[in-house]
């Protein structure tokens, strides 16, 4: 990468801190920001000098090619601090190489590796305050990429912004989740951008989920689009089935988003020799498994919601409860595994914390 | 429709017209636009009173819905003039009852019909004289519509803008494309969104569509994602196949945009006597058409646009030119027929045209 030398970000710092106005013991997820964020603006055929400023509305024109063309990418970070203060990120160069990808599929320039981290690092020390130490407490990061040039001609744009806002957060899912498999709706095609974090991915979901919420389910499990036999991803997490003491999870695609908590999860099996096998999913292996018993957990896996349980499914009419097991639940345990790391409370075998320095 | 009375737009002209400022003989798509812009905002559950004020930028939170999540949807219609210096719209009710069915697939609350209609009739007016008369001259008008709420849970948003900004134009493609049939990328999925016009489908086009270009394709036709055996449509425009006098196009279907153009050619081709068979068309129908000398046309159909013929399509590495009919081409009859009603310059049998009044 050329741009290893980033200039120095310009840093214009808040004057006073919200932070005293938040009622930390009742946050709704993403609704309130910390006091700074970082932007960077691509034109003339470079990103420009980023900036840190306080956190505010934006100016934007009508025709921002984003409004009309959804040229838009993002990704979900967590930030946790440890009872030093010391503040954590989890396998950010995953995210890094991720919004990048999605970028790319949507023909969208690549982001510099050294502005990222920079970014990411000035902004946090900044905004420390707003990340609270203890287990389940973290601030939600949220880079972003738009496209900004003011034409609405359908083709790449050529200005765009790369922005990172950051909201403190509980856990996503508090309650073990009902989820429907589509059986007729689909979140993406072969050959579309499922596997990126495309802004226009998640607006898809939301009439076919509210039908679902309808129903009494929370979330949708999707499947293939072409026979909708195979279950995928639940579009804001990956989904693992435990099968007696065997864990399956689809293969990514370019169907499926390649998540960051998913792969984690694959790894800690591994780890504690947990059979876990990354193949097709079934619809119908997993409807006999409930029924005959040997479907013991089904649980999702994503940076907002970390691990959540998942209560019941349904599918062709017949709903499927999920008796939740009060103790050796795969579901706590990667889900305790995955938090302790974290926090800085256990081991790191593998380099997934990565300090803010 | 409850709502049939609104409240009264609030209407701020703008002090002084650009359109001075405006080389109307050297207009690119989309760059410049009036005056003025409608402007609607949805909360507390209702529509709010509709405003018209100077066209300019506006001010958004980072953490507003359609930058995360693409929560939009558009249309595109054109405005013309006639020699009386009276402005019509060509099947506007097409593009009220089709920005609905967009919004409610990406659950956006309905759009009132009294406010659309009125709102599109009080901005023409103000800003008539960006409508220039002429066969070939028109105002591309775009509605659309963003979630504007400032949260960045993955939920439909309770806080929306529907806008209209205008922006005068000529023929979209001037000369005849080179388009290559998909045979890895996709559109969309069976169950997905690619009936609405969606901000998020045409982003996804832009990277498949950027690795055409470089090879000497300006579009792309899309297929079906499953099979990649069925062609569909051009993601700007549908497409038509004439194998000697017979027309062939691509029903309709959860995948395909219901065009306005589209719909309006197979009338045509009604009243004209020309055989149009509307059903699924594949790809080897057409290379085999291409190769037997049957195939004597492909052109595409869209408001932007209009009719656009095809010159040549590849597919699995071979190319396969069309020679442009000198008479009697359907693409031209078409468009002739269509640029005649639309300038108030034929007879309108089916009550197309829409006069601004």
């Amino acid at each position: 990468m050329t741009e290893d030398t980033p200039n120095e970000i310009v840093v214009v710092k808040s004057e006073q801190s919200k932070i005293n106005s938040v009622d930390f013991s009742n946050l709704i997820f993403g609704r309130v920001f910390t006091d700074h964020m970082f932007i960077c603006d691509f034109k003339d055929g470079k990103w420009q000098t980023p900036q840190i400023i306080p956190y505010q509305a934006m100016t934007i024109e009508p025709s921002a090619r984003v409004f009309h063309y959804g040229q838009a990418v993002f990704e979900g970070m967590k930030a946790y601090k440890d009872e030093n203060d010391d503040i954590f990120l989890f396998r950010p160069d995953q995210n890094f190489k991720r919004i990048n990808t999605s970028a790319a599929r949507l023909a969208i320039p690549e982001f510099p590796e050294s502005y990222f981290f920079d970014g990411l690092q000035t902004l946090l020390k900044l905004d420390k305050d707003w990340i609270k130490p203890g287990v389940g407490n973290s601030l939600y990061v949220r880079p972003f990429v738009i496209a900004t040039e003011p034409a609405i001609s359908a083709s790449p744009a050529n200005q765009y912004r790369f922005m990172i806002i950051c909201s403190p957060a509980k856990a996503y899912y508090n309650e073990p989740v009902r989820v429907l498999f589509a059986e007729k709706f689909s979140r993406s095609a072969d050959g579309g951008v499922g596997f990126a974090k495309a802004a226009g991915n998640y607006a898809a979901q939301f009439y076919p989920t509210s039908l679902a919420q309808k129903k009494g389910f929370q979330q949708i499990i999707w499947t293939d689009a072409s026979t909708h036999q195979y279950l995928e991803e639940a579009g804001t997490m990956n989904i693992f089935f435990r099968i007696n003491d065997k864990l399956v999870t689809a293969p990514n695609n370019d169907r499926i988003l390649d998540g960051v908590t998913r792969k984690s999860v694959i790894q800690l099996a591994e780890d504690l020799n947990i059979d876990c096998e990354v193949r097709r999913v079934s619809v119908e292996e997993i409807k006999s498994a409930a029924k005959d018993g040997s479907l013991k957990e089904i649980f999702g896996a994503g940076t907002a919601a970390v691990i959540s349980p998942v209560s019941a499914f349904e599918h062709g009419g017949d709903v499927f409860e999920i008796e939740q097991m009060e103790k050796d639940s795969y579901a706590s345990l990667f889900k305790e595994k995955l938090l302790q790391i974290q926090h800085n409370l256990s081991e790191d075998p593998h380099h997934w914390r990565y300090k803010v320095k």
